[in-house]
Formats: C-alpha cells, structure tokens, sequence
C-alpha cells in the first residue's frame, strides 16, 4: 500500500531520511541560516574506484521544527530569533494592545464565547506560552524593510535573506575564477524574461531589490518567531500554501499541524484562510509557531464579525480586524482595494462572475450601497497600519477570472490598472507590495498577464493562483495549475500559491496539503531552472548522477518527497539487495539501458573511443556542421 | 477513503456516470465514429425559470468496450471494423504467415513452450478467437494511407477521422454565419507557433496533411478491430500510455485490461513495450482487443531472441520480428535508426549517458561489432516491410538526454539529423513517419526541440516523452512532464508519451496507469486551448458554466476523472443535498463567492446596472481607455 501522505498520522516530527540539520552564518553578525543537508553514498566504479559525492544542501522551510535538536512545544510557540534584531533598530514601542473580544472568534457574547470554551475544551483556550505586548512604530517612525532599505540600511533580515538565496553555491562562487566573479550575472541560454539574478546574491543587492519595490521581506514585527525570507523575480521562485477552518470541519491543533506539515514539505509562506469560529485563537496558535510568513485575507474576519452580511461592513470593523491582526503578527494581508465599484458591472456577462471570496464581497458592499470601495478611500489609512508593524500588502485580484472563457477580460485589467495606482501609493509610505494575479488562464494568455502586471505595476513582485489551464480536470487541480505556475514563475511571477487535488471540490487533507505543496515546489524549480537560477540545476545534477550510478537510496533521499519514491520502488522490488543491485526496476535484472551505457562507456575508454579521440578521428567536421548550425554546448551551472 | 484508481478492482467495464454512446456517420459512406456524449441538468434560475444545457460529446477512445449495448469477451477479440475498407481497395492478399515459433515467446525450444504452457495453463494459451490469414500487399502495391493521400484519394479511414476530429462542432459550424463559414481558419489570440486548424476538418483537409507527411494514421492492415485516429498537430493532440509485461511481475490478462483501462481514461494509441517471456501471446491478446493504435519497439524482442546479448543481433532476427510483428498487427514500430556508430561518443561525458533502452542496446550492437548500425545500412528494406502492411514509423530518439543536464546537446540534435534525412527515404516509399523527441529538458530549451524537429524533419509529426521539465522529483513524474508536455504540445508536438508516477522508480499499476492518463489529458488539452483548437474550449466552458451554477453533479460528470471528483466532494460533505445545494465545500453554507456573485448579478439586473446601462452611465471613458491600452474582448469559441 502506497501512502504518500495519505497516512493520516505520519507527522512533520517524522525527519527525512539521511539529513541533516546544518546552519550556515556569519560569525559578524551573528546570522545563523538553516539548510537541510543530504548526505549521499560514494560512487563506487566497476574497476573498484571510490569517488565521494558531496552532501546535497537543500533550502529549508520548517524552521526550528526541522532540527531534531529543537524540542518544543507548540503550547509555548518558537523562539522569537527576530525580537532583537527588531528592538536594536529603536523604533517600536510596546503598547497595551487591543483586547481579544468574543466577536474576534465569532461569539456574539462573552457568555456565549465562555460555554463554547468550556463546551469546546481546548478548542477556544488562549495560547498558554508567550505572553507579551505588541510592538508597534514609534510616533512618526516607518518600520518597513522597504523604509531601511530606501535609507540605504542592510537589515539583519536582509543578510539573512542573502545567506539562504546563495543556498550550496558559497563554495562555487569561491571557487569561480576572478574573471569570472567579476561577472555579475550568470551566462544563460535561452529566454530568461527580464530576470536578472546575479551569481551571487549579496545582502546590498538584496537591499536594492527591496528598496525598489522589487522584492518583498514580509515579517511583521510582532511574528519574531519567523524566519526571513524574500518574494521577488530576482530570488528562488516561493510558494504559497493556504490552510484553514472551516464552518464545516477541523480543529485548531489540527491547523497547527497543517502549518507544519505544510512547511516540512517546503512551502515559503502560509495563507491561514480560516473563516466561522475560533478565528482569532486558530490564528494565534498559528503565528506562535509559525518559521515562515503568515499571510491572511482579513475581510474575512471583519464579515464574521458582521454575522455574514457583506453590506453590513464597515470601514471601523476592517480598521479594527487589520489592526488585530498586525498585533497578532501577521505578516501580508491580502486587500482586495482594486474592486472598484465602476468595475463591477464588467463582471456581469462573464461565464463564472466573480469568484474571488474578498472580491464578491466587496462587489456585494458597493452595490448595496452604491458607493466606492472603503479599502479603495481609506488606503491611505490602510498604509499607515502596514507601515507601523510591517505588515506587506499583497494586493489582492478580486475580479480574477474563475474560468478559461473569462481569461484576460476587461473587468480583470481594469483592477489590475487600479493595483499599479496603489502600488505607487503604498511605496510612497515605504509600504511593500506584491500583487496578486489569477487563477484560469489558458496556456496562450499566461504571458501578457506578468507583462501588464510588471508594467503596471512597475516591478512589484506578482503573486499568482496556479493558474489553471484547463477547467475540465476538477480532482486534478494540482496538476492543470502546476503546469501554469511553472510557466508564469519562468515568465517572472515571484511566488506561487499553491492549488491541491481538492480545490472546487472540497477541503483539503494532509494528504491534500502535502500533493499540493510537492506540485507547487516541482513548477518552482522548473521555473528557476528555466531563469537560468544559478543555483538551482546543482540539485538536478545531484539526483541525475545518483540515478545513473544506481545509487537508489540517494536518488529516494534527494527526491523532493524520499518517501513516497522509496515507497513506489519497494512496490516492485521490495527486497533490501535491490536498491543497491545494478539494475533498474523497470526493466528487470536481464536488462537495464544505463548499465547499457555504463558498458558503452568501458568499451568507448577502452578502445580509446573517447570523445576526444573521436572527435580527432574524424568527427571534427560533424561536429563543426551542428555548431555552425546554431548548437552549442549547454552550459552547466 | 479515497480510490482514484488505487481500487485495484475498478474495472474497464464500469461504465461512466450520464454517459451514452453515440455514433455520428456518414450516410453514404456508411462510416459511424463513436462519441460520448455527457447529459446535463437543466439550469434553475432564481426566479424559476429553466434553461436547458445541451450534453457535452467528448471524443471517445475505449471502442466496443466502452459501448454498454456490446457483449463482447476478449476472448473473442473485437469486431473487424475496417476488414470491408482494406479488402475493397483490393491491393491487398492473404498469404501463409511466419510460423509462430517457441522463441516468440522467449522459448528456447517446442519442449520448453509446452512445459511453460503446461505449468502456467492460461497464460500462453494461443488467441483461441479469430483465425485468419495474415494480409499483405499484393507485390508492386504500397498500402499505406500516404501512399492513397499522395495519389489523391480519400479512404475511408480519412473520413472517419474527419468527423472524429470535429467532435461536438458540428451544430457549432452549421450555426456559422456564410461569411464566417469562408473564414477556413478560426481567429485566435495569442501564439499558435505555426499549428493551422480549420474551423473544420474535411476529409479533403485531412487526406492533404497525410499526403504532405503533416499527419499519420497509424492503421496496419492486419489490425483491422481498430478505429482510424490521427497524428498530427493541424488536429487534436494526442496521448500514449505505455503497458508492458516484465521479467520480473505481470501477467497477459492483466495486459489486456491494462490496455482497455488506458483508452477507457483516454489513451489514444496504446505501446506494448513487453520484454521477457510470452511477449508474442501478449501482444496478440492486446492487438486482437485493441480499438486504437498499437506501437512497438521490435529490437526488444529481438533481443530476447539473441538472450539478450545486444552484440548477437543480427538483421536477420530484426526483419524476422519486424514481419512477425507486423503480421500480428502492430501499427507503429519504434525504431532507432538514428543511432549511428559516430554518434555514439558524443554521448560519453554525459551525466546520464543513454538512457533510451533502443538506443543503448543498437550502440551497444555498434561498438561490439565497430560497425554502422543495421537499422540505418538496412533502411530501405525496413520501409519496404512498413509499407507493404502500412506500419508506420516512429523513428526513435535513442541519444534522447536523460537528465536536465543532457537536455539539447550534440549527441541528441547529430541524431535527428539522421531521423531528417530518413524522414525523407520512408515519405519517398510513402512510408508514414512520426519522429519520437525528448525526455528531460528544461522549460527555456522545450521550444528549440519543436523548432528544430520541424525544420529538420520537415514537420513530420512530433512525438514526445514528457518532457520531464526537472530530475528532482522522482515519484511525482507524471507532474513533471505534464508541465513539458502541455508546453511542447502548444509548441507543435502532436503526440505526447505519457509518464506515470513510477517513471524511474518500478513498474506502474492501474492506478499509475490512471494517473498518468489523465495527467497528459489535462496536458493535451490545454495545448488544444493554446492553439486554439475550435472544439476545445466547448468543454472547459461547459464544466465553468456547471460550476458557476452550483450544478455538481454536472461539474462531476463533465470532469475528465468523474469518479474522482465526486469523491473528493463527497470527502467533505457525504450528504446527498449537498449536491443540490447552492454553496461551495470550500466555503461552508454560511458564505459562497459563487452565491455572491449570483446575487451581484442579480443586483445588478434590478438596478438596471448591467454592463450596457453602466457602460453609457460613465463607464464608457473608462471602457475606452482600456481598449486603447491594448485590452480586447477576449474571443469565444
């Protein structure tokens, strides 16, 4: 029986086979970047040869639940590595923050919020570990990574983001000759979009990225627990994984768990799109333990707190959710201020109207009320919360097309204008932005979605939903969107959001989560293999050389998911003796095309029908023939 | 628990929820194409009203099988559908066929085969249905569907394909207007990278892209059950699944349902990629059942002739399986040809040397021998073979990389070269060609595959594996070459070689089998929507238009996998009235976008605030603006 994840308790505890914990700094600053390290067996050659393999270091999301050293507990939450980073800049102050109500988990009273407690035990408990002030910006202070980065400030966060881009490549670039490292960026061969990633990233290129607009560090100031990490086009490709409650099932352990199992398999930030009950306490458990970003859709919450009924919000009760939520730390709020009120209408002959949750929403509020969009008039204020805690906006595609027939219509283009307007606004105030893009995009129309979006958005990092290119596969969304993420992450989307098998169906397991993520980091890599990311074909290269050396068990352990490959090849070959046997599962032991190859190979160095000598003997001219006809040699990284 | 296919009980047999069998034909002609044709619910308004939904015909690939009113054993094999076509061209004989010998079957003696026979009672039974002579060409005839279409004349075989590649549009061309009926070819948006599809398929259009080379249809005379498809990328992209017994597990029986469960999900031809013993009684079983094209790869069954000692092949052997293969009925023969002796070290310093199990096993030959290789000295009498029972090439790509790091190299681009210049042999003894292509290669080098293979090969179909877009996830290889696959597929490729999840790691099984089928259906659809396939979007905008309406059992029976994505509903809410219900599992009962978005249309009906009114009440500037942007309306189909 195969169990991909579909073992319900497997848990994030669980390590990953033949890895380890590393943390690589700079002894300076104190900076300490964790990596995951693969160790691999050595080649051993048919003439009896050793050739060591270097371990394999792998970028890591999970954070301190990662490291079999750590042993916590998520009743205390992680420790907050950021805290002193953050008060060292002396610009924030504690404050008496707001008081947690009964309606900011859906109660319409304290009695009501006191029987759901008891009867519920557990479930509405508050979090029992830290227990703190919020920070926020002294009086007349911005607090944004963006804010230093225009001063021309080198941020901790930012040397950190340096140190976990250039991920296994410090000894490469030593290695580089000086020429070479004179040369910034790295030779690609085909189209690379407008990327520009440099060899070697550097905490002063990482500032410039931010200062521009171009990269994002979300990390609110009161979620210290996390670990920096930055969104842009010129950085590995990021994921996105949504989890949540529901008014229909879950409990708040179980979101926990989903957080960490989501990042255990790599995901770069985390959406907590809880609605119904308990918002605030799942919310709470979440950030307190959470390594990576946290981003929410706080409309959300501000319509429970008005029982539902969009045309009842008001800008009091969203001012009053983004504010409780920027003191929980949540570090992107996704703000949907582009559904403006003329916009609506170009909806209405659409095969699937509005889909987005925030953009229907905000559709139903202006036309009940005949009036524009509070998050469009009061963005202004809306900023001024952002810039005081950090938080990112990543503004949100509220008219996004929910089919192909709709793909690249007037009413999505029209929003999109409206985001570039607020962008510029918000990098006024020294807020950072992202922009997020859809959703159902036929494979012809993904371009001219990241071309509008850089240019009228002027860089700001994209954000996309999939896309999906086909509508007729529901049960196999993961896969119609991977195919559109992978492109639209190698035409200069900065993050993906990840979609699961479940999506337009139901709510997703952790079987869900974990296929969901692997699809997703699977488009990420294909993207950064294909903007030429410097480091990335490194790990490629690793499993590749693993596979034909038949070194199965370091071809299982650097696979992006070890234990369903290990899992897959037991099912045909159980026995122990077979993953070290030299021969292939496919093929049976009679016959097997890389032990072919690996004979070619004796035979051609034995008849000194080496490349070489063969290219001398004769083979010049063909070879001259295929240069001159436009091929060359790929180059490797 | 969810059983997308892992219900190892789940038989081809079962018959798909709303689905009936239909048969559109020709009077005349007397040519009847199977579809299937999905029934729909009406649509019920909020104010009562009923709009009906028209079934949605889809193209149908399952043949007899897949028809509820045919009682069938694959005993008997299916109906000799084409046999009257064939023999009323009359250029066709019966002749005494090769004697099926022990070693067919992987015998080393008539004791041996009758031991085996005796001790695995069943499983090399004899076909114990039809028996029949073996057709050939009458001497000085060609009867390859090329060789018609040069000559002008359009087979039945053509017109069947014409009316199956319009599948679902003829309604839609009747209703065209006469002007937009001259408009042969149908307006799209975006880049179709060359591919030109008719608003409509006439059986003048296709016997034109067969005589030009620009399309197969692989159909052996000796395979008369099966029902004419075609290849190439003016049509519909199609799909192959991969089956095949093994030395080390399977069993004939399970390779017949094995076969019927792929084109049941979609495959559109079906490789016997058999090695071991019984490969000449599976393959019978499999042809005598098959109701869509059947490939091969003979070298490997000539080499279990040889005992698997590639140095011990000889042509004699080859032409020897070559005839017994094409006696049975196999309709396209992979062959290496490609692989010559001065190519062979250009593969040396690669990371995963050759991977293509033909190609190792012919440079193997090679080496051993320092000799060019048979398949391309003996070129001209292979063709000879293929055309006088129409087999039609798929000329193999045996230096295809095997790793990103190989991707688009010397070795792979020497190689098609050859295939270009052979493409040109076989099309002069109107031998149909297809031309196999990579493999592994990054998403930035897919398009100079397609670009290459159609320049040098002179647009000859193209038929791809994958490609693998990354090497870094073995296990979720379906995912990884969906993404290469839907991306080459819009480049031009017109046939993509499925991948299943156990690419590298074992032997698939029926849910691997499932899996892969439908993962390349997503990825040959959504090249259809890129190139603007006519008929395409008909199904995408079918299931949105279910979705938006809250029709789930429609957008259940409209999905590719309907069993799955019931399932995964059914995960969430059991209960038969959340079917019905208008919200979303997503969302819960309390809040659905969808609902939303109803009632904003609604709304917006009742104020007269549709797009018309909004437009000349202020909109109109703003319309205006954006259409001078470069915005368009974007085209239905």
């Amino acid at each position: 029986m195969r169990n991909n994840g579909s073992d319900q308790t497997a848990s994030s505890e669980r390590q990953l086979p033949n890895s380890k914990r590393i943390y690589v700094g700079c002894e300076q600053s104190g900076i300490s970047v964790p990596f995951r390290e693969i160790s691999q067996h050595v080649t051993k050659g048919f003439d009896g040869t050793i050739e060591v393999n270097e371990p394999v270091r792998v970028y890591e999301t999970s954070g301190p639940w990662g490291d079999p050293a750590f042993r916590g507990d998520v009743r205390d939450g992680l420790p907050l590595s950021r805290l002193e980073w953050i008060r060292a800049r002396g610009d924030v102050e504690e404050y008496e923050g707001r008081r947690v109500q009964p309606v900011d988990n859906g109660y319409r009273s304290a009695e009501e919020a006191v029987y759901a407690r008891t009867k519920a035990r557990g479930k509405l408990e508050e979090f029992p570990g830290l227990r703190r002030q919020p920070l926020r910006a002294k009086a007349g202070h911005a607090v944004t990574q963006m804010h230093y980065a225009k001063r021309g400030i080198i941020t901790p966060e930012m040397e950190f983001v340096a140190i976990r881009e250039n991920l296994g490549r410090q000894a490469a670039f030593a290695a580089l000759q000086d020429g070479d490292r004179n040369s910034l960026y790295f030779q690609h061969r085909g189209e690379s979009f407008g990327a520009s990633i440099p060899r070697y990233i550097t905490p002063e290129f990482v500032r410039q990225e931010v200062a521009r607009g171009r990269a994002i560090i979300p990390a609110n100031i009161n979620h210290s627990e996390s670990e920096p990490m930055i969104i842009g086009r010129n950085f590995l490709v990021k994921i996105n994984a949504n989890i949540g409650n529901s008014a229909v099932a879950s409990s708040i352990e179980e979101e926990v768990e989903k957080m960490r199992w989501a990042t255990r398999w790599g995901a770069d930030t985390v959406m907590d799109l809880s609605t119904g009950k308990n918002i605030h306490a799942t919310r709470e458990w979440i950030i307190r333990n959470s390594p990576v970003p946290i981003g929410t859709v706080p409309i959300y919450q501000a319509l429970e707190k008005v029982n539902g009924k969009a045309e009842d919000l008001t800008w009091e009760v969203y001012r009053d959710t983004l504010l409780e939520q920027a003191e929980q730390g949540v570090d992107y709020f996704t703000i949907h201020a582009g559904v403006r009120l003329p916009f609506i209408p170009l909806t209405a002959k659409r095969t699937t109207g509005i889909v987005s949750r925030g953009g229907s929403i905000m559709a139903k509020w202006c036309l009940a009320h005949h009036e524009e969009s509070f998050l469009y008039t009061r963005f202004g204020e809306i900023c001024e919360i952002m810039s005081a805690y950090d938080v990112s906006f990543s503004l949100g595609d509220g008219l996004r097309p929910g089919s192909i027939a709709d793909a690249n219509d007037d009413a999505q283009f029209a929003e999109l204008e409206t985001l570039g307007e607020l962008t510029k606004i918000a990098w006024a105030l020294d807020c950072q932005v992202m922009i997020e893009g859809p959703g159902h995009i036929p494979m012809h129309l993904i371009k001219e979605n990241v071309d509008k979006q850089l240019t009228i958005c002027q860089e700001a990092p994209f954000y996309t939903l999939g896309p999906l290119v086909t509508d007729i596969a529901p049960g196999y969304d993961h896969i119609t969107s991977a195919i559109g993420a992978a492109m639209i992450g190698w035409f200069g989307t900065a993050m993906l959001c990840y979609v699961t098998p479940k999506e337009h169906l139901g709510l997703p397991d952790k079987k869900d989560v974990k296929d969901g993520v692997i699809a997703y980091k699977i488009a990420a890599h294909a993207a950064d293999l294909a903007k030429g990311h410097p480091g990335a074909q490194y790990h490629d290269n690793a499993l590749s050389k693993a596979r034909f050396e038949f070194r199965w068990e370091d071809q299982f352990n650097l696979s992006l998911d070890s234990e369903t490959a290990r899992e897959f090849h037991d099912e045909t070959l159980p026995q122990e003796g077979a993953k070290t046997a030299h021969f292939c599962s496919m093929c049976g032991p009679h016959f097997c095309s890389m032990k072919i190859t690996q004979d070619v190979r004796d035979y051609a160095a034995q008849k000194a029908l080496d490349e070489q000598t063969a290219l001398e003997a004769g083979m010049r001219e063909k070879a001259e023939e295929f240069k001159q006809g436009g091929a060359e040699i790929y180059v490797k990284t």
